[in-house]
Order: structure tokens, then sequence, then C-alpha cells
């Protein structure tokens, strides 16, 4: 604390994301990332655009990719956004849309990152149990409230809510914006943004750090009504005029160009997910129903915190939060099927 | 404006950058580019980076590039922040260190992103008037305030304030955070960063879109005392746990390392300044004594906004502000010799 800094700092409770370790050997299964590499025709975009033109600022607008995701789900292009990575289109959206004087809900079992936003803006907020199977319940989220947020699927648990139970949020809250963040739907769930036309209080957000394999990238985006859409771009403008790099823009446009590539590499990750799920399961693990790139799976007589400590020392990093109700579950990112029997042989 | 907004979205004026124009063929000497593309070094880094590891997140503390900084201006890394360009940066200063009861300090003249920031984080503030030379007055920062900020060079006046200066600056507010965002200080400046060490509320602002080249990467940071770097830190931490992308950090370390190329092309951007200055005053403008890439000129005779029309319609884009005092200004960035030779025969 520093009689220099605002008030509110010295109250923060930063986010912590999962280690990025410098050592290379280890099989890394602890953030979510892809196991297979960008589309190379990412990369090719990306080698093209390495000349002296960096001397030069970025489309502050970055409407090349901000017209490729139109195309790809078939909005207009001002129903679109674009930030440096989802975290910080999230941080905008709760900046933006969520400060209101009733509480923010979202479940008690998920993206850590909210309760964070909400210190750092000074949001309201009130968390609402799963129920017993880790299900959100929808009839949970009718009350007052300033907004609605949930990762779909749920992260860590990997479950999926149904579009019909989203429609159902969507009907019961028409005055609140409900948010559905997408960080890993394309790994076996429909996405919402089907929905905006129907619904003007819904906005949707998806990452390129997960099934476009761009997580060194920093690209996210919210596809919603554009009227929602305009509040994010008004503080985008009165935060950084220029959030995606050139790389970025026509990087991220390429990859959402090859459908093929991401399709096939989509099905690889999903085929592999329901092989560990099936080991695990024959191992006596209990499995949440995954619909991510990731598992949340617990051991009935393992501790988990001492299960991911010993696959560390074999040189397997996965994720344990020291959390209420998932103390004894492993969130285990699906690598390839080299690093999977990695972690299966680890496990034995 | 949308019942589902933040209140205070509704009023925020946001920044407008310059023009980025997706024509080619123009002479764009109007957001202070350098002339001369980045780093052959800067490149090569890149490239090395472009290959699987994009599905891989970067570094979320971008040690690599956080230590070529430290070491380029012999501090330590923790006093050394990062952030996806100078504008974040600044961002999170407003945010974390500007949020005070008395009101903020900022020349009348000076960077037009400053009041947007205290929009959109309510902060107050005052705008101090330049003299009538269009230079900072040291003796009117001394009054009640909760934070002073202020670019050195100024802009868009191209003008320097002193270390000596600043120094008075620093010992008469010892109980506010002193920010002096140095821009442009390459192009004829001494940085403060030299003072940082001796003065725990001074922090120094820097980018990498000027003077080395990058701005289509964007990478800014700050350097000063740890205990204001710490609060950055947690607000970057509670706002995106990921602001610099692999590319971003690989490139911009290997700026900083490639000392031979930053200092030909600033010594010959400061060159080309001289004889852009010498031609124009030759011609019958006025042009303020600059130490940046860019000069602010005005002509007793030509409306200025009448005759930025006139450039633009032969290809020259320069920066024309609608702003009292300095209206009939117009602010020309420094480009290579072909470009300002057709700025001048524009002119004619």
């Amino acid at each position: 604390m520093s009689k220099f800094w605002s008030p509110f700092v010295k109250d923060l409770v930063p986010y912590v994301p999962g280690e990025q370790p410098k050592l290379a050997r280890l099989v890394k299964l602890n953030t979510n990332e892809n196991p297979y590499g960008p589309s190379p025709k990412a990369l090719e975009a990306m080698r093209g655009e390495l000349n002296d033109n960096l001397r030069l600022y970025p489309d502050p607008n970055s409407d090349l990719l901000k017209q490729a995701v139109a195309d790809y789900y078939g909005v207009q292009g001002n129903q679109v956004f674009l930030g440096n990575g989802s975290d910080e289109v999230l941080a905008h959206i709760f900046h933006g849309l969520f400060q209101h004087d009733a509480p923010l809900l979202f479940p008690d079992i998920s993206y850590s990152f909210y309760p964070v936003y909400c210190g750092l803006y000074g949001i309201p907020f009130e968390a609402v149990a799963l129920d017993q199977q880790f299900q959100i319940r929808v009839a949970d989220y009718r009350k007052a409230n300033g907004g609605i947020i949930f990762p779909n699927p749920n992260a860590p648990t990997g479950c999926l809510l149904a579009l019909e139970a989203i429609e159902q949020l969507l009907e019961a809250n028409p005055d609140s914006v409900v948010v559905v963040d997408e960080a890993y739907i394309d790994f076996g769930g429909q996405t919402a943004i089907s929905l905006v036309d129907r619904y003007d209080n819904l906005l949707v957000t998806q990452t390129l750090s997960k099934s476009r394999s761009l997580a060194g990238l920093r690209v996210g985006l919210a596809v919603g009504h554009p009227d929602l859409i305009e509040a994010l771009e008004r503080i985008k403008n009165s935060f950084n005029s220029y959030p995606l790099d050139r790389m970025a823009i026509v990087g991220a446009a390429a990859a959402f160009e090859d459908r093929a590539y991401f399709e096939e590499t989509c099905r690889k990750v999903i085929d592999s997910r329901e092989k560990v799920v099936a080991e695990l399961t024959a191992r006596g693990f209990e499995v949440l129903p995954s619909a991510a790139n990731f598992i949340f799976a617990r051991h009935p007589l393992q501790d988990a915190g001492e299960l991911a400590a010993r696959l560390r020392e074999q040189g397997v990093i996965v994720r344990h939060f020291k959390q209420a109700r998932i103390a004894q579950f492993l969130r285990i990112t699906i690598g390839t099927p080299e690093q999977n029997q990695a972690l299966l042989d680890a496990l034995n």
C-alpha cells in the first residue's frame, strides 16, 4: 500500500492465471490451450504482415477481422466487438454494462476472473450456487439483478447449458444483459449467437485462444445487439484506440476463414476427450460431462492436491483450484494423443 | 443510449485517433509514426516466433521484455511496467494512481486522451494553461492536486521541459504522482528515467510506437518506484492477464537491444526535422521549437483548416485540431526526405 494509490487498489485481489512454465519438456495440461497449432493460413497471413508497415498504427476498428467474424456468423459488422483477448472484452463488459445497483449474478463455480472484475469496477455481485450435479439451474436466476454472466460450457466444470435454457433466462430477464461466455463452445455446444437477432439483452463472447489455437496472439470478441456493442466501443475508444495489433488482425481473420482446419482440429480434440474420459472412468475417476477441451474429474480415494503434485513430479501439469466444493477436482486439458497417454501413464 | 448501459457510459466522449487511411499512395504525416521501418532484428525475432507455439499463452509478466527495458535504462525489473501500447499504460495509471479527491492537473494544450481517461474513471481534473509561448510554467502547478501529468516533449506543441524544471515539480509535489509521458523523448530530450531512483513520486511512460517504429505492434511501458509499479500490476492483473502477445514481446525486446539502428533512425528524423523547420520558416510559417518527430506550425496569412484540406487534396495528410488556442496550427509529422519534399511541394 502506498499513499499514491487510488483508494480501491489496496483491496484488489487480482486474478491468478495458470502457470506458464519456462521449461519445455513439461506436458502442459493446465491452461486449456489447443494441442494443435494455429491454421497454417493464419501463420502465412502473419508472415505477410511482418514488414516495414509495422511502423504504422493498425486500423483502430480492425475492420478486416470484424468482417471475417460477421461473415462467419452471418451477422452485421456493428454486432461485433473485438478486444485484446476475451479477458479485455469481458473487462469492458463489466465496466460498461454491469455497473448497476442490483447485484450481478454468476455461478458460484465459474470463471474466477468474474469477481475480480467486480472488484476492479466496484460492481456488487451474488454468486448463485450450482446444483448438486454442478449444473446451472435457470430458476435460481429469477431474482432482481444488474446482469447475468456465465461460461457455456461452464469452466472449470465443462458442463453445457442447452440453448433452450438460455432462452428461458433471456425471457425471464428482459431488463438485464445476459452474457454467455463461450470460450469453449466449439468443443461440443451450439453457439447462442444464433439468438442475438431475437434478444436485445444477449451478448455472446468468444476467444481465439482455444478452438482457434491462438492464445499467444490475444484476440477475443463479443456479438450482440448494436446498442450493446456501442457501449463497448465507447469504453474501448476511451481506453485504448488500437487494442489489436497488425499481426493479430490478419492472423485472426485468416483463422476464421480456414473452416476446414478449424473443424478438423476441434474434432480431433473431441475424439481425444472421449478416450481420456473412458480411461479415467476405468481408473475409478468421476468425470463431469464435458463439452469443452478439458475435463473436470475427482477420484474418491485420492486427494486432488496430492495428485496434482504427484503428476507435476512426473512432468505433467494440471490445474487444481483450492476452492470450496471443487477442492477435490482436477481440471485437465485435453492434449495430443501422446500428451494424454503421458497423463494416463503418470496416473498408473 | 440504452437501458442496459452502465450510467456513466452515456456521458463518455471517446478519444478520436488520427485517420488511418486505407488508401496507399497518401503521404501520411498525421499520426507521428516513424518514417523508417522497425529494426531488422525486431522483424527477425518476430519471424522466429511465428510457429505452433502461438497456440500457447504468452508469459503473463513478459519477463523477456521487462528485462530488456531494465537493462537498457539501468533499472530493476520491478521498476518496469508494460502494456498494450502506452495508451493502455496511461489508462491503468489514471485508474490506479489518479482517483483522488483533489483534481488531476495537466496542460490545457496536451494529449487529448487525458480528459477522456478522466471521464472513463470519474477523475476530477483541471487544465492548466500553457504560457503565451506554449510552454509549461512549473509555478502554475503549485496548488492542491491529486496528480500531475504532461507529455515531454509536449504534444501537439513539440516543446520540451528541461529536467531541472521537472525536478522542481517533483520537489514541490511530494504527495502527488507526477507522470512524465515521454512518447517523443528520443527525438531531442533527456529521459526523466534518470531521476526515478531519487523521486518516489515520479513515473515515466514511453511507447515503442514512435522512436522504435513499432506502432503496429502495440507496446508501451512505465518506469518508476516499485510501489507505483505495484499499483499498475494490480490493475493489470485484475483486467487482463496477458496484454502483450508473443510477437510483441520478442519484437519489442529485440528493438531495445538494437541500439545502433535506433540511434541512426532517430538521428535521421532529427536531421530531417531541422530541414523542414528551416524550409517552413522560409515560407513564412511560425514553427514552435520542437524536440519531437513532428512540428507544430502556423502561417500568419493562411487558415489552418483550409490549409489542411488543401494538402489533403494533394495527397498529404497532416493533423488539425479544432481546439481553442491552437485552431490555427497544423501538426506535421516528420517523414522521409521524399515525404517532406512532397509536403513542401504541396505548399508551393
